[in-house]
């Protein structure tokens, strides 16, 4: 992975050599996890659902009572700057905004203001996206959050860390969580969704669950396939481990990959073991969504924003 | 607060310069509060029940399986230099081990390796440090953590925020969490314990929580005061908000303040309404064990450890 820029507004400026990419030790991100971040994709010089990522950032930081260093606006000239600064066309933008640097204390209001970090990197392909081969997913055992916290896009994310090692060491591609109830949440960074044998396109319901950005726009498009027939209907429901052992087609959606098929869960052959072709029609939906106007920002234009 | 010196394996020396007490954006300490923690201090050159903390510290990564830069005993010797070169005898050392610097994954095989930042600060001594006059303590509504994520130091420390948060806003010293079956918890950073009208030392259960090296060590020493009958007995027990409100006393422990008292909860007086005697043989009991031999380790022998 190439880090091609970094904004912070505790330096006021942008860097591009790495080495100059830190934040302070005393910023409350750093030992309480005490922000909230968003990650987005430039694809061709178009910032894909960008507002949604800053609708999403607002509910964020209102919930932990987080302020704005910047406002709105001066936030997304700030992000265009950055991405120009990066010299890139297609590259993944990190927000982070932190309680900001104060003390060493857990106390919100002991330090000297949020800040705002930016960083750009590029769009790097590692080896797990396997639109061709299909991706492997298992159960994770560990405890899911609080529902309170599973909905806030904070830099507490233990537990994710935790359910990827699991899948690492587990050999998958991904893990998913089991809520009390023995319903299926989401995987570390990335959302699930199925369809089942008689065509409904279901996800995980968002009571407990971070709303994907991903996930809810591929929820919008996919919409367009129910008049055809192609799908009998789209929406939230719980899913039980069940539902994805009897599915047509399981499959992850997230910011960076789009939408990937998965063919085996917990060991068990899914879907055919193959990916199917509602991965196919929905991955290409997204991807055209990516070039049209109506949900993406052009960097080109950075001056006028 | 002052900042004295700073110590990290990513520069691979000490700074006293505050400016240029940082850490690199990418260590997923930073960006999922993927690290764990300790803070002890020391006192006329000696540093509190640093064994204790280590052993702690040993539990937090293990928990998560983190790794150290370092072994145990260049731990101690890095800490030592660092209380040197920040040149003071009474100061409060914060320990930070982190997954590393890699990339902005959750992932925690995607790092070049866990790090070591190690700060000392002063000993400050904030307004709520209420020796003479009580503190106010407030029953949480944040959700508690976990059991797993509870008992384990980590990082991940926004429900401790939160708390903390409520606290302030609601015009109270501390507050307290509250779990699942009605039993009180801890404080954001810092445990909680009452007597009780006949003379038992009650502290809530370790099951639920993080085991605090200050209260567990007061455990200890208070047992010190039942065979001449000041105290009938010491031991964890289920907490009740009912249980604070009749209590003989009720305190507070941290390894910043050592023993706080409290004097109301949720708005009703509690322990007479003024610091009671069992808190200042507490207090002085701690304060004592702090300039022994047993649990302490002397800065000066710094070269030999």
């Amino acid at each position: 992975m190439s880090y091609l820029a970094m904004y912070s507004t505790w330096m006021g400026g942008i860097v591009t050599d790495p080495t100059l990419m830190f934040v302070p030790v005393d910023d409350h991100i750093v030992h309480r996890g005490d922000g909230v971040f968003e990650a987005f994709k430039c694809v061709r010089g178009r910032i894909y659902l960008l507002e949604r990522h800053l609708d999403r950032l607002e509910r964020s930081s209102a919930m932990i009572g987080l302020s704005w260093p910047v406002s709105r606006s001066e936030l997304k000239q700030r992000i265009l700057e950055t991405i120009l600064a990066a010299g890139v066309e297609e590259c993944l933008v990190r927000l982070y905004l932190s309680r900001g640097p104060g003390d060493f204390s857990p106390s919100p209001s002991a330090t000297c203001g949020s800040q705002l970090y930016l960083v750009v990197t590029d769009l790097s392909h590692p080896p797990h996206w396997k639109y061709e081969s299909g991706c492997s997913l298992i159960t994770s055992s560990i405890p899911v959050k609080p529902g309170f916290f599973a909905n806030v896009k904070s830099c507490n994310y233990l537990p994710n860390v935790l359910m990827e090692k699991e899948a690492e060491e587990g050999g998958a591609d991904y893990a998913v969580g089991l809520d009390e109830a023995g319903c299926l949440t989401e995987g570390p960074t990335e959302n699930m969704g199925l369809i089942t044998q008689d065509g409904a396109f279901l996800v995980p319901s968002f009571k407990r669950i971070l709303r994907g950005t991903t996930v809810t726009r591929m929820m919008d498009l996919a919409q367009s396939l129910v008049p055809e027939g192609h799908l009998r209907e789209v929406r939230e429901a719980h899913l039980t481990r069940e539902d994805v052992l009897t599915a047509a087609e399981v499959m992850m959606f997230g910011t960076t990959f789009d939408v990937l098929p998965v063919v085996s869960f917990d060991g068990q052959s899914v879907g055919g073991g193959r990916p199917g072709p509602m991965f196919r029609s929905f991955l290409d939906l997204m991807r055209r969504d990516q070039q049209e106007d109506e949900l993406t920002t052009p960097i080109a234009s950075g001056s006028e924003t």
